[in-house]
């Protein structure tokens, strides 16, 4: 195949993220955006979702990477578009994905289209390793934890406290359960055990107290947790506060008849809609490639042969990497 | 698929693990082991290699664990064995893979049968994670490092050494390379200034002097490294130092344009070959599954769609893991 065209539908961080991170891809330009607003700010040319199907229908672009909200747009809209055109989605919420799938999947067939669904970190690379990391330690204990990340719901939910005028919320991996995970001790641990909920607050000194107070009572929200409340500065705040971090370890270890095997994947990454969106792009790759084969139907990250989402082909994969 | 029937070929550490960690398989069990030798310490049936192909033909087993040595064996023979049964060897000498895979690909086609070839842990799952990562952080550095392992050369040649009674020798990764790596800062770091060689030593105390220069001067093997030198008694070397801890790290650290994405994938083994089993008998189930969908060839890791190598039904998986 020479170089994929990808069309991007829908402009939020998602869809930012894969047109800044396409052009530093080799093998695949971005043919435009659909998006239901009139006017982006962006140079890639901009197309109405409505003309969605008739681009897709005239061979305009190989592939749409479907960077609208997993909340209702992607399980209400995703079926329409893959009825045109080879999609791939990011779709997260995890409950729903078999169902996401099949509906995908139904849509796929009928129109001789492919869909790859739930790509990204988690759903996604998390997903393909814990998969792979149970089917290799089939006795293991398995955990995953999240973070540090930051809590958009969390973040939120401290902005509300009155006096505060800053603040955002990371989760992290308690140190110590990451080490229990690893000895094969982490039992049932809960995500209330597992995790530290860190924030970072700007308000006037006198108020820090109260603060600190409605913070570590909140229901819901920190009570229960392990909170640390840190205040700062509004410089300090600005420079070091406004990222959008993420991250988190699959932990799998394993007993083989008196020895522990431990695998671990970790992500640690600066900025969660630029990983979201790499992951999105790979298997964008891999699913003009199944178009280009014939492939119908939908799939999950963990059905396709990974060497389908390298720009390198499998006879320099296999001489590099194996 | 009913259980599947595995025959193991060769009964050094591999094929013992293999053999013991099958027990705890559910979907698998142990056809019999295949050896030159006439008499083997094992409750399992014992065949000569001379009966394979007869046995293969006959289809009194599955699928074929090649457990022999990658030095000679698996080069010379594993083409014979794929000419009568599926087979997934750990062929691990990386340069000579894409030889092997082509000549095994060859037999298997021909005799329309199926190959997985250097399956293990590097090659292998790293081989994988290597492909994967760079295929999601395209401009990104990647970074192998091996250990906490013992290196059976380099123990060897300690015992060499005069006045020696016990010792091993255990290859590190530098904690300073890690970090530079995580960071996206370590360049072409090489071999010798990420590694750390720590060596536990068994020797009279008037000898320690002159052997700790030995080990320090000695070329090709130490000389120019990093050593650590530990004079043990012989009860701690008997109870701490006769495992077979291995491991490593593939550490890939890409930029999304002003922000640092990293993946790392750790492997920490207590007992080296039960991992290599491990991840042997995994692809095992998946080189039956390819055989019984009439796939023929040979492939590796980076080829086979991961669903494939775990017990759980795909839909089990995908509502589990996903």
């Amino acid at each position: 195949m020479s170089t994929i065209r990808a069309a991007i539908v829908g402009y939020g961080n998602l869809g930012k993220s894969v047109e800044k991170l396409i052009k530093s891809t080799p093998d695949m330009e971005t043919y435009g955006i659909f998006s239901r607003r009139d006017q982006l700010d962006t140079d890639t040319p901009v197309y109405s979702v409505d003309e969605f199907a008739a681009k897709a229908e005239a061979k305009e672009f190989d592939v749409a990477l479907l960077c609208t909200g997993s909340a209702t747009d992607i399980p209400e809209q995703a079926v329409e578009y893959v009825k045109h055109a080879p999609t791939v989605d990011t779709y997260d919420n995890h409950r729903d994905v078999p169902r996401h799938k099949q509906a995908m999947d139904e849509a796929a067939r009928e129109a001789g289209t492919v869909a790859i669904v739930s790509t990204g970190w988690d759903p996604g690379m998390f997903s393909l390793n814990r998969t792979m990391a149970q089917a290799i330690l089939p006795t293991a204990e398995q955990h995953t934890f999240w973070g540090p990340g930051l809590s958009q719901g969390h973040s939120d939910a401290l902005r509300r406290i009155d006096g505060v005028k800053k603040a955002v919320q990371y989760t992290l991996p308690d140190e110590a359960a990451l080490d229990k995970a690893r000895a094969q001790q982490a039992g049932d641990l809960t995500g209330k055990q597992a995790h530290v909920r860190s924030c970072y607050v700007v308000a006037d000194e006198s108020e820090h107290e109260r603060i600190e107070h409605e913070i570590r009572t909140m229901p819901d929200y920190f009570e229960g947790y392990t909170v640390e409340v840190h205040f700062i500065d509004e410089a300090t705040f600005d420079a070091e506060h406004t990222g959008m971090p993420h991250g988190g370890h699959v932990i799998t270890a394993g007993d083989t008849g008196g020895y522990t095997e431990t695998i671990e994947y970790i992500l640690k990454l600066d900025r969660n809609p630029d990983f979201t969106a790499s992951v999105q792009i790979a298997y964008a790759r891999a699913a003009a490639r199944l178009a280009e084969q014939g492939t119908t139907g939908a799939y999950t990250v963990l059905e396709v042969a990974p060497y389908l989402i390298s720009p390198t082909p499998l006879d320099e994969l296999i001489a590099r990497d194996v």
